[in-house]
C-alpha cells in the first residue's frame, strides 16, 4: 500500500505539499519557482475556468489575448507600476541569435500592454464600456514558492475593462469583486471576506484594491482574488482617451481583477483531511467511484457485479455525474479505497455478491468517510442528494471554522498572544509604519476591511490613535 | 459607412491583412511579430478549441500544464532537436534583478521539458499509454511574420504521448492526424491531404511528420496541423524508461501533434469573400443577427417590429444558436447590413412593418447574399437548415477549388509553368538537394505525400531517376 501522508497535526505545511505531489495535482519543476500542473491539478483549474468564463461573459465581457513579452519602456510609463514589479521580472535580452535593442520582460500582469491596444481601440464614449478578459500565464520572480500558492509562473485571468466615468469603474471593480465571492463561496465552498486592502497592499497603480480572503484550516489567511479600481493612471500613461458626450477627450477609467491557480492551492487547504483531497462536488470531474468487490466470489458472481457496476455508472453518467468504475483486478478493494480518498473523489459506491443478493450497495461520502448502506435502486438519487449535501457541508464547515477563529482584539499584547488564532479585528491608524512594524514584530498583516464589518471609531492598538474602525489581520500565504 | 476590404482579385495578401484588422480578428502589436488577438478572433478560437478539447479527451487525452521556460541544456539533449529550433529561440538572461546562472528559452515546444516529467511518471508498463496534451502559448522568433499564419507567439496545442511499443506510437500518430482531418473537413469546413512530409520537412527530432495540408483561395498550400511519431529520441535523451512486461528497462515511443492560431488563418482564407469573413456555423458565435427595419414607421409600427425581432431571437437562442439583435438606432440598415457581413454572421434576418403585416420576414445566408422570403413561425427551422446547408455547401466549394486546381505534372518545364497554379502531383527521387534546388527555382515545396494518392513508380521530372511515386508540390505559407 501506497505510503500515507504527513497528518496535519504534525506540520500542515508538509501535509500540503505531500498531498499536492502524492495526490498528483503538481509538482516542481527544474525551472526556478515554477511547477508542472499535472492532469489531475489541471482538472481542477478547467472546472474553475469554465465557471468563472461563463459569468465573465454573463456580465458583457468578452476574451482577448494579448502578447506575452511586454517593452520594458511600457512598464516605466507608470511609475508605481514599474517599481512594484521590477523586482520581480523575467527579461529577454536575446532572441532570434541577437541581442535585442530594446529587452523585453515577460508579463507579470498586462496593464500597460493592454493599455497600449485599448489606446487605439477607444475613440468614443460608444465604445465603453470596454469590457476584456484574458486567460493566460504570467510570471513574477519570487524568492520562496510553494506549489500553487506562489510559483514563478501561474495561470491566471486578468480582467481588463475601460468606462466612461469613476462611478461605472467603481461599479464594475465591486461586481467582479462579488463574482469572486459567489464563485469562491457558491463553487469552491470557501467562505471568504469581501472588503478593501490597506494603502499599502494596494496594486501598484491602482486607486482602489478590494480583495476577497479566505481561512484555511491552520487559520492562516490565504488572498484568493483581487479587484482593482485603476482610476486614470494607466489611461494617462498611454493616453487612453475617448470623445465624451460633452464632445471633449477624457480619460478613461479603468479597472482590472484576477484570480489564479493559487485557488487550487485554497480549495485543498480549505477542505482536505489527513487521508487526501477534498474537492466540492460542483468543482468536481470524478463524483462517483464503483469499486466491485469480488475477493471471494464466483465467476458467474463476478460478472454479475462486474455488469451492474456498470450499469450503475451509466445511470449516474445520465443525471450527469463524473463516474469511474474501478475493476482493475491486480488492486484489493483497500488500496483503491485508499487511493480514491487520496484524489479526491466525492462519492465511493462498493458493489459485492452479499450487497446484490439484498439488492443493495454501500455509499461512502468523501468528507464523512461513513458507510450507508442503500437500495441499488435509489442509489442515483441518493449519489446526487449526497453531493448536494456535501457541498453544503464543506461550506459550512468552513464558514463554522472562520467563525470560531475570528476575534476581536484590544490590545498589542493581546493581538501578539493570539498571532497564530486566526483572523484578528483590530483599530488601527492607518499609518504604514504602524503596520510594518506589526508585520515584523508578529508576523501578522492587514488582509482587508471587510464590508460586513461595521465601521465604528476606537483607538490603535499600537499607538492609541485614533482610527476609523476594526480592520482584519492575520498571518497569511 | 466604413471603407470596403481590398479586393481579392487586386492582392490577396491585402484583402487578407485587410480582413483581419478590419473584422477586428487581430491586431499587430509593438513586440516584434506579436500579435493581439481580439475579441472576434479569440471566440473563434475558443469554439476550436471547444471542439478539439472534446476529441482529445474522448481518446482518453488529459489536459495539463508545463513550464514556460526551458533550461537551455534541456534543448541541447536532443541534437537535431536544438539544431531545428535554435535559430527561433527567444532567451531570458536576467530575472528577479540578477543574471541567471544558466539562460532559459522560452518554449518553441514542449518536447524536452515534458520528457522531463514523463521520465519521472513513468515506471511500468502499467503507466502506458501516457496520453497528455497541453494548451499554452509558444515562441519562435521569425523574421517575416503575418497575422495567424506565422506570428512570433501563437497559441496551440501540443500533444505528448507514451507507449510501450513502436506500433502503438505509430498507430496514436496516425490517429491524432485523423483527429485533425477530421476537424478540420467537418468543423472548418476546410478540405485537406493527410499524408507523410519528406525528410528535409521532417520536426526536428522525430523519425516520422505527418500533416494535413489545405488550399487557400490563392491557391497557396497551409500546413494546417502536424503529427509526429518521435520514435525513442526523446525517451533516450531524457532516460523516459519503463518496465516492461518482459522485467527489463526499455525507453518508451513517443509521439507529438500540434494546432494552432493558425488555423484561424486557414478558416479566413478558405472561405471568407471581398465582403469579409465567412465563417463555418459549427465555429461561429453568432449564428443570426435580427435587424429590425423601422425607417418609416409609425412608433406603434417600431415597437412591434422590436417585440417581434427580440420573439424570434428568444425562439432561435432556444434551438441552441448564437444570436444578436442589432437594434441601435443610431445605425441605418445598410450599415449594419455591411458591418455584419465583415464580420461574418452566419445569416442575417431582416424584419420590418411590411414583412410583419406578412407575417414574413427577410433571410439572407452569408456565403449565397441572397434574400429569402420565409413565413415567421418557419424562421427557426428554416435557420437551422440554412445553417447545416452552408456548413456543407462551404466544404464543397473548398473541395471542388481545390480538385480543380490539383494537377500531375510529368516535366520540370511543365512544373515551371504550373507554379501557382495549385497542387502539382510530381515524381521526385527523395533527393534532398533536388528538392532544394526546385525550391529555390520555383518556389515550390513538397507538401506530403497523401495517403490517397496510389503510389506509382516513375521518374523524377528533375533528374530523371527512380521515383517512389508521387508527391504533392506547391507554394505555401
Ligand atoms: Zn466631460
Ligand atoms: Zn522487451
Amino acid at each position: 500500500m501506497a505510503e500515507k501522508l504527513t497528518p496535519r497535526e504534525k506540520g500542515f505545511s508538509e501535509w500540503y505539499v505531500d498531498l499536492v505531489q502524492k495526490a498528483k495535482l503538481a509538482d516542481y519543476s527544474d525551472v526556478k519557482g515554477c511547477m508542472v500542473i499535472r492532469p489531475n491539478g489541471y482538472a481542477i483549474w478547467e472546472n474553475m475556468q469554465r465557471v468563472l468564463d461563463k459569468m465573465f461573459k454573463d456580465l458583457g465581457h468578452k476574451n482577448a489575448y494579448f502578447p506575452l513579452l511586454i517593452p520594458e519602456s511600457y512598464l516605466k510609463k507608470e511609475a508605481e507600476h514599474v517599481e512594484g514589479f521590477n523586482p520581480q521580472l523575467a527579461v529577454v535580452t536575446h532572441a532570434g541569435g541577437a541581442k535585442l535593442e530594446e529587452p523585453y520582460v515577460i508579463r507579470p500582469t498586462s496593464e500597460t500592454i493592454i493599455n497600449r491596444s485599448f489606446a487605439k481601440w477607444v475613440q468614443s464614449y460608444r465604445d465603453l464600456p470596454l469590457l476584456i478578459n484574458q486567460w493566460a500565464n504570467v510570471m513574477r520572480w519570487e524568492m520562496r514558492t510553494r506549489l500553487f500558492l506562489r510559483t514563478t509562473e501561474f495561470l491566471w485571468q486578468e480582467g481588463h475593462t475601460c468606462h466612461e466615468t469613476e462611478e461605472d469603474a467603481e461599479k464594475e471593480t465591486l461586481q467582479m469583486l462579488e463574482v469572486y465571492r459567489t464563485f469562491a463561496e457558491d463553487y469552491m465552498a470557501m467562505p471568504v471576506m469581501t472588503g478593501r486592502k490597506s494603502e499599502s497592499e494596494r496594486f501598484a497603480g491602482a486607486l482602489r484594491t478590494y480583495s476577497i480572503e479566505a481561512m484555511m484550516q491552520d487559520k492562516k489567511a490565504l488572498q484568493a482574488g483581487t479587484s482593482h479600481n485603476l482610476g486614470q493612471n494607466f489611461a494617462k500613461a498611454f493616453e487612453t482617451k475617448f470623445q465624451g458626450r460633452d464632445g471633449r477627450e477624457h480619460f478613461v477609467w479603468q479597472t482590472s481583477w484576477g484570480v489564479s491557480t493559487r485557488l487550487i492551492g485554497g480549495l485543498i487547504m480549505t477542505h482536505s483531511d489527513d487521508s487526501g483531497l477534498i474537492v466540492p462536488p460542483k468543482l468536481a470531474t470524478n463524483h462517483v467511484v464503483i469499486i466491485p468487490i469480488a475477493g471471494k466470489a464466483t465467476d458467474v458472481e463476478k460478472a454479475q457485479v462486474l455488469a451492474k457496476s456498470h450499469a450503475l455508472a451509466a445511470d449516474l453518467r445520465k443525471a450527469g455525474l463524473g463516474v469511474v468504475v474501478d475493476d482493475d483486478e491486480s488492486k484489493g478493494p483497500g488500496f483503491k479505497y485508499f487511493e480514491h480518498e487520496l484524489v479526491g473523489t466525492c462519492v465511493r459506491i462498493e458493489i459485492g455478491p452479499k450487497d446484490l443478493a439484498k439488492d443493495s450497495c454501500v455509499m461512502v461520502r468523501r468528507d464523512l468517510k461513513q458507510k450507508e448502506f442503500i437500495p441499488l435502486g435509489e442509489a442515483v438519487t441518493k449519489a446526487q442528494a449526497m453531493l448536494d449535501d456535501m457541498q453544503k457541508a464543506l461550506f459550512q464547515k468552513a464558514k463554522d471554522f472562520r467563525d470560531s477563529h475570528t476575534f476581536e482584539v484590544n490590545s498589542y499584547e493581546e493581538m501578539k498572544e493570539k498571532a497564530d488564532a486566526g483572523f484578528l479585528l483590530a483599530h488601527w491608524n492607518l499609518d504604514a509604519k504602524v503596520e510594518a512594524r506589526i508585520k515584523e514584530e508578529t508576523g501578522l498583516t492587514t488582509r482587508n476591511r471587510p464590508f460586513a464589518l461595521k465601521q465604528e471609531p476606537g483607538k490603535c492598538v499600537v499607538t492609541g490613535e485614533p482610527s476609523p474602525g476594526r480592520i482584519v489581520f492575520s498571518k497569511a500565504y
